[in-house]
C-alpha cells in the first residue's frame, strides 16, 4: 500500500544541519556546526540537588498530570522577570509553559496560519522557526537584516505589497546571524507593524547572553500586539524543554487549547525543578559565568579569524549569543569550503538553510562559538582559514 | 486591533472535563470525573534514586539537547518489550519518543491529515483524540462500539460508502467506555481496514492494566498499515510525559520530521530517567501492584452500582483499565444528573464530550475508579446512586 501523506508534509524537509551533524560527530572533528549551550556551564548539581527536593517533598504531585497552563510559581518568576529586566507588566496568566521555545512556534502557526498566510522572516533566518511554520504552509516573506536589525525600508515596502499574518525575528544576537537590533530600529519596527496591523512573534531565546553593551527594551515596549518567547534551555538547560510563550488573554486562550491538544501540558517534574533551582539559586549570577564564559570564546573566535581569514572575509561581531555568521565573497560556495573544512576535521552549518528560497551558490556561513574550547577555536579556525585561503586561490 | 485566527481554530473547543475538573476540586468532592491515575502507586523513590543516578553519572549529557527520535536504549526496551508482551518484532528505529501518546496523536495528524478527510473513531470516543485531530479539520464518522469492539458491519458500510484515512481505536479498556476488543473482533476490523486500505492507529494506552482475562493480540498480528501508541503515563508516571509512537520506516521518516518542527525533541531528563528506572526495577512487578490495587476498586465500584442504583441503568464490567461507562433509562440526561450529583459534592464526566456530534440528551456517563479509595467509592456511588433514583423518579 503506498501511504498517502497530507499535503503540508510536500513543504518539510529534512534538517539540513540535522544531516550535517551526523558527518560531523566523530570525536576528531572540530565541529563550530551546532547549536549547543556549552554543557560545562550546566548547574548539574544544583537540579540534581532542586530533582532530589521535589521528589522527596512533593514527589506524587510532581509526578502526576498537571494542568495545560504550566506550574504556576513557575509562571510567576517568569512574569516577575519580565518586569525586572525589561520593564514589561506582564500577568502570569499571560505565560504559558512550553517544550522549549520551539513549541512555542508550532502553537503560534496552528493559532494563526491558514496555508497562503503571510509570514515575514529575516533573512537569514531562524531554522527552526522556517521548519515549524512550513507545516501550516505560509507563504514566506523573507526581509534582509543589516547590521542595526531587519531593513525597515524593505520590511516596509513588503508589507504595503502584500500585507502579512506574522513577523518571527529574533532582535537579540539573531540565529543565525548574531545581530542585533538598535534602540531606534526596535520602535520602527513596532510603527510599522501597527499602521499595517501585523502580529509580532519576538523570541528571545539568547537574551540574557550579554557580553558587551547594554541591555536593549523588548519590541514589547513599544508595540501591543505581541507575543514572546522565551526559553531556560540557554541559561539552565536545554535537555529539560522549558520554554515559554507570553500572550495576551485572547491569543492565550487559543494557544491553551492548541497545547492541551498537542500533548496536555509540558513535562511536569522538569517545571518543577526548573522552578525549585530558580528558588534555591542566584540565576543572575549563574548567567554572569555563562556570560563571561561565552564572550571569551567570542573574543578569541574574532581575533582568529581577524588574524588569519583573508581580508576578503566578512563577518559580524556579536554582542551576546553564541553565533557568528561569515560572508565569503560572492563568487565562492560556502558549500564548497565545507567539503573542504570536513577533509580537514572541521565543521560549521553553509548558510543554505537559513534561506527559504534555496539558491544554489550561498557564500555565508554559521559559526558557533559557545561550545568550543581555546584550544579548539585556535585549531579550528586556523584550519578553516586554510581552507579558505586555498577556495579563494581556486576561484581567482 | 481584531486578531484573525486559523480557520482550523473554529473546530477547536475547551474541554468540557477541564472545566467539570474547576468546578470538582474542592476537597468534599468525590471525584469520579478525572482521568487520573492514582498516585499512591506512583514509584516515587524509585523515580528518585534513577534522577539521582543518571545525573550523577552523566550529567551534561542529560541536560544537553538531544536526538529528535529519543534516547536508543529506552527505545529498544520498548521494541523488546513489544516483542515479549505482544510477539511484535519491532526495531528500535521504528519507535519515536513523545510526550505523551497524546503528542503521538498530534503527529500523526500533522503528517496525514488534509481538510475534510475522514477519520474514523469509536463512539463514544476518546476526547483527547477528537480534540487533537480536530485541529487539523478532520471529516469524523463515528462508529459505534458494542461489548466486544466497534461494530464491524457498520465499519464496513460507513467505509463502503466514503473511504476514510485512519482509524483511530483503543481496542484494550477504551476509554471512556472500558470495552475491549474480541480477538475476533481484532481481525475483523483487520480484515476491513486492509481491504478498504485504511492506517489503524492503535492507540495501547491502558494495556498493561488488566484485572482478569488473557491479554489479546494487537492488531498489528493482522495488519501491517498500522501505527501503534503507547505510554508510561498510566504505569510509571504520566507527569514525565513520555509516550512513544511505533511505525514503519516510511511513515516514522514524515513523524521525526513533524517532531523535530514540534519541540526539537522531549524531555531528556525524563527518557533517561525512565530508562534508568526500567533498568534498576521490575516493571511488571509495579504494574502487578497497580492492577491489583485497581481491580479491588472497580470490582468494588461495580459491587455497589449493582446493590444501589435504579436496576434498568446498565453499566459496562472492564476487565482492566480506569473507567466504567453507565447507560442511564433512554429519557434521562446524564448532565441533569450531574447538576444533582454535584449538589451532593460527587462528579463524574457526563458522556457529552466524547460524542464528535453533540447531542443535547445524552444518556451515558464515565466513572473513573482507579484515583478514589475505597471509602470514597463506597460513599460517592451511594450518593450517585440516591441521584439518579430521584432523576428517574422525576422523568416518569
Amino acid at each position: 500500500m503506498k501511504n498517502t501523506f497530507a499535503d503540508r508534509m510536500k513543504n518539510t524537509r529534512k534538517s539540513f544541519i540535522r544531516e550535517i551533524l551526523k558527518v560531523t560527530q566523530q570525536p576528531e572533528v572540530i565541529s563550530f556546526a551546532g547549536g549547543l549551550p556549552n554543557p560545562g556551564f550546566f548547574p548539574v548539581e544544583e537540579i540534581a540537588s532542586a530533582s532530589k527536593k521535589v521528589l522527596e517533598n512533593d514527589g506524587r504531585n510532581v509526578l502526576q498530570y498537571s494542568t495545560s497552563e504550566g506550574y504556576l510559581p513557575l509562571r510567576e518568576f517568569i512574569a516577575e522577570r519580565y518586569l525586572i529586566k525589561s520593564g514589561l507588566k506582564i500577568e502570569p496568566d499571560e505565560i504559558l509553559i512550553t517544550n522549549g521555545s520551539q513549541q512555542g512556534i508550532d502553537l503560534i502557526g496552528k493559532v494563526f496560519l491558514n496555508k497562503g498566510d503571510r509570514v515575514i522572516i529575516e533573512r537569514p533566518g531562524y531554522l527552526g522557526a522556517i521548519q515549524a511554520f512550513s507545516i501550516f504552509e505560509p507563504n514566506f516573506r523573507p526581509v534582509p537584516l543589516l547590521d542595526d536589525g531587519i531593513d525597515t525600508d524593505l520590511l516596509d515596502k513588503a508589507l504595503r505589497e502584500d500585507n502579512a499574518k506574522l513577523l518571527y525575528t529574533i532582535p537579540n544576537f539573531q540565529n543565525p546571524s548574531g545581530i542585533t537590533y538598535s534602540g531606534q530600529k526596535r520602535k520602527d519596527v513596532a510603527n510599522i507593524l501597527e499602521k499595517h496591523n501585523v502580529i509580532c512573534v519576538e523570541d528571545n531565546a539568547y537574551g540574557e547572553l550579554r557580553f558587551t553593551g547594554e541591555d536593549l527594551p523588548s519590541i514589547r515596549n513599544y508595540l501591543d500586539n505581541i507575543i514572546l518567547l522565551g526559553s531556560f534551555s540557554k541559561i539552565i538547560s536545554p535537555g529539560l524543554r522549558i520554554g515559554w510563550i507570553c500572550a495576551g488573554k485572547e491569543i492565550m486562550e487559543k494557544l491553551i487549547v492548541v497545547k492541551q491538544a498537542a500533548d496536555l501540558h509540558s513535562n511536569y517534574l522538569s517545571q518543577r525543578i526548573v522552578n525549585q533551582y530558580l528558588m534555591d539559586n542566584d540565576i543572575d549570577e549563574h548567567i554572569m559565568k555563562i556570560r563571561v564564559a561565552y564572550g571569551k570564546r567570542r573574543d578569541l573566535m574574532i581575533d582568529m579569524i581577524a588574524e588569519y581569514f583573508p581580508k576578503e572575509v566578512r563577518y559580524t561581531k556579536p554582542e551576546g549569543g553564541m553565533f557568528i555568521w561569515v560572508t565569503l565573497p560572492g563568487r565562492v560556495s560556502s558549500m564548497d569550503l565545507f567539503e573542504l573544512a570536513v577533509k580537514e576535521n572541521v565543521a560549521f552549518v553553509p548558510g543554505n538553510p537559513f534561506y527559504v528560497y534555496d539558491s544554489s551558490r550561498i557564500n555565508t556561513l554559521r559559526l558557533n562559538f559557545s561550545n568550543s574550547d581555546e584550544e579548539q577555536i585556535e585549531e579550528g579556525i586556523k584550519r578553516l582559514a586554510r581552507c579558505s585561503e586555498r577556495l579563494l586561490e581556486n576561484v581567482n
